[in-house]
């Protein structure tokens, strides 16, 4: 059930009430540029709603040139729909009779996408008389959903040709194992093994004459790979926008760049047991711990170092007081915004605005 | 923000669209007859609403005999009295203005009761002018919030007689850890270490005339042992209604009964890429992954073995069919009810009702 709103716009940020999900938006607006200036003309930006869940984010994004949204659930997708975004991919096999229908029936209210790996689901979802375009999923390395590359693909293409409602709109190739590989070299690696079965299979589909409009694919821990490997059409990043600890610790160079940590947990310090632990008010209901536990920002020698369902220890020298607040980078941001119903927006430490996650919760 | 209710009454569970909660009726109303059964006159039962979430859950616990609910926050105190409860115990330190004030207007509306562990947080508490209950935290073995037991809650107790609106009405005193240990002999060991600070604690306070009316604390891995250690006047068990993976593999022995696991996530198969692999709709932002993946229920050779945010992958030698459904045993129940906004409960194969968690993502 949604919460109210947990701050009002001109609020001082020490005044929030904690924990509350932040957003820094200049670090926010930073990331924006800096992902599009970088690939602007060069390929096609559809950043990944699974991240933020947010139409507020998504408009934004699309202002600056995304093509539209990628979502991982019909449920997600419908939300950005009623959020106003005309244009989505579910990058991920729909299966079941009623998130079928769902799908169906929102492709009468925008220009919808779905990715299938399988005969008998392509079927399902042609019955349904819906115009769609369908994306085959090829498994380039993630070891998930996707048919294998080159034939298999080519075959599954042939049948979507075969219904006049479906339009097979390209191919679904991402490495989402690549993104947290540390090292730059293991990501390069990954990602030109991508490429090759990328190009093989387009090589078969053009032999069977069948055109492949777009490849789609990558996040933010590569993009700028498979944008140089050349084989990718339209990228996906969704993390780029907040950052988070776990992206942190990869290595970041050229030709990626570094991102800022525009998304926050603000957190109150609630009980001062000793003089080296602050038990602060956001636990793992706060800061999903799926990756870790999160940072603590800009305050040397202090660690967040373990989490129960309501609270956190932080640890260190000079541990801050009762009453202080803190600011903390979660651990992942996916999970994380999803535990919230609000972001809350900051500029130059005044609330601006409230965005609501209407997506938040959206798993079906 | 809320999302619509995932299924309908009379609808067959296998028809519910996925991921979605589920609990079962008869093993949760069996959890409530064997909690409430094994514990009748001997020690009152406050049931901690931070697991549940739901008033209607609370409404059904209160029914069997609990005096009243525990809660971690204010927010899940507001949302336990909006939906109808009259008594509640944040079991928990509050600190902040703003929370401070929202407690002293829960306090007009319901008896409420909260913790301290601290001086200053007691004053600023005092200020409000409400009238509550005042508990001391201890510190038993927890090593998170709470004074050390002895002295340090005996002077806390004096402040408190010092402010008419506030009532000294006990310790709380919760070893957290004690829960998990999975052996009967180091629960035991814990729970008979933590009686020692209690009685310790209360034969001080007797010394200096200082009343005290309860000693509140255990939580479903223990409780049973608190009760025969004697020192306890109140339990606070929350995991019992429902069971998790986690908790299961507690050795379970007398005194402790044995609880049904009552609380399942429902799944698809969305995807088969290999005869021994079948990917799930339900990732980690279906079921938590805080304390362990979940476990796959009633189907032997299958094990749930990682998760991705929206994908699982379950392995076997029989792996079921793309678009079989399974039933996923939660690891942590706690946060994983938080990521819902309703309760699918089913009863012989059919959906009986849909509870709404209105407490969910009540984090402040």
């Amino acid at each position: 059930m949604s919460q109210p709103a947990p701050a009002r716009p001109g609020q001082r940020l020490e005044d929030v009430d904690t924990p509350a999900l932040i957003v820094d938006l200049p670090g926010f607006e930073k990331n924006q540029r800096t992902l599009f200036d970088l690939v602007k003309n060069r390929v096609r930006v559809r950043p990944h709603a699974k991240t933020h869940k947010c139409p507020e984010v998504a408009r934004r994004q699309i202002a600056m040139g995304a093509v539209g949204m990628c979502c991982q659930k019909v449920s997600e997708a419908e939300a950005m729909v009623d959020g106003g975004i005309a244009d989505v991919l579910v990058t991920n096999e729909i299966v079941g009779a009623g998130k079928i229908e769902r799908l169906a029936a929102l492709s009468r209210r925008a220009k919808v996408g779905v990715c299938v790996d399988n005969a008998d689901n392509l079927r399902a979802i042609a019955a349904t008389g819906a115009k769609l375009d369908i994306y085959i999923e090829i498994d380039v390395g993630m070891r998930r959903c996707g048919v294998a590359p080159g034939k298999p693909a080519v075959e599954l293409a042939k049948q979507i040709t075969s219904f006049k409602n479906l339009r097979f709109a390209g191919l679904q190739a991402y490495h989402g194992r690549a993104q947290h590989m540390r090292s730059m070299e293991e990501r390069h690696a990954a990602i030109e093994a991508a490429a090759q079965h990328v190009q093989h299979t387009k090589r078969l589909l053009a032999q069977e004459g069948i055109a492949c409009p777009v490849v789609t694919g990558a996040g933010s821990g590569t993009f700028m790979l498979e944008l140089e490997a050349g084989a990718w059409d339209e990228i996906q990043p969704g993390s780029y926008a907040f950052m988070d600890a776990d992206y942190a610790k990869n290595e970041w160079a050229a030709p990626l760049p570094r991102f800022e940590h525009a998304l926050f947990v603000l957190t109150t310090v609630m009980s001062r047991p000793s003089p080296h632990v602050a038990i602060v008010d956001a636990g793992l209901k706060a800061s999903s711990v799926d990756s870790g536990m999160p940072g603590v920002w800009q305050r040397e020698g202090l660690r967040y170092t373990h989490a129960s369902d309501e609270h956190g220890w932080v640890e260190g020298k000079d541990v801050p007081a009762l009453g202080d607040k803190l600011l903390l980078v979660p651990g992942h941001c996916d999970p994380t915004i999803n535990l919230y119903d609000w972001y809350v927006c900051v500029r130059a430490g005044r609330v601006e605005a409230l965005w609501p996650i209407t997506a938040r919760g959206a798993v079906t």
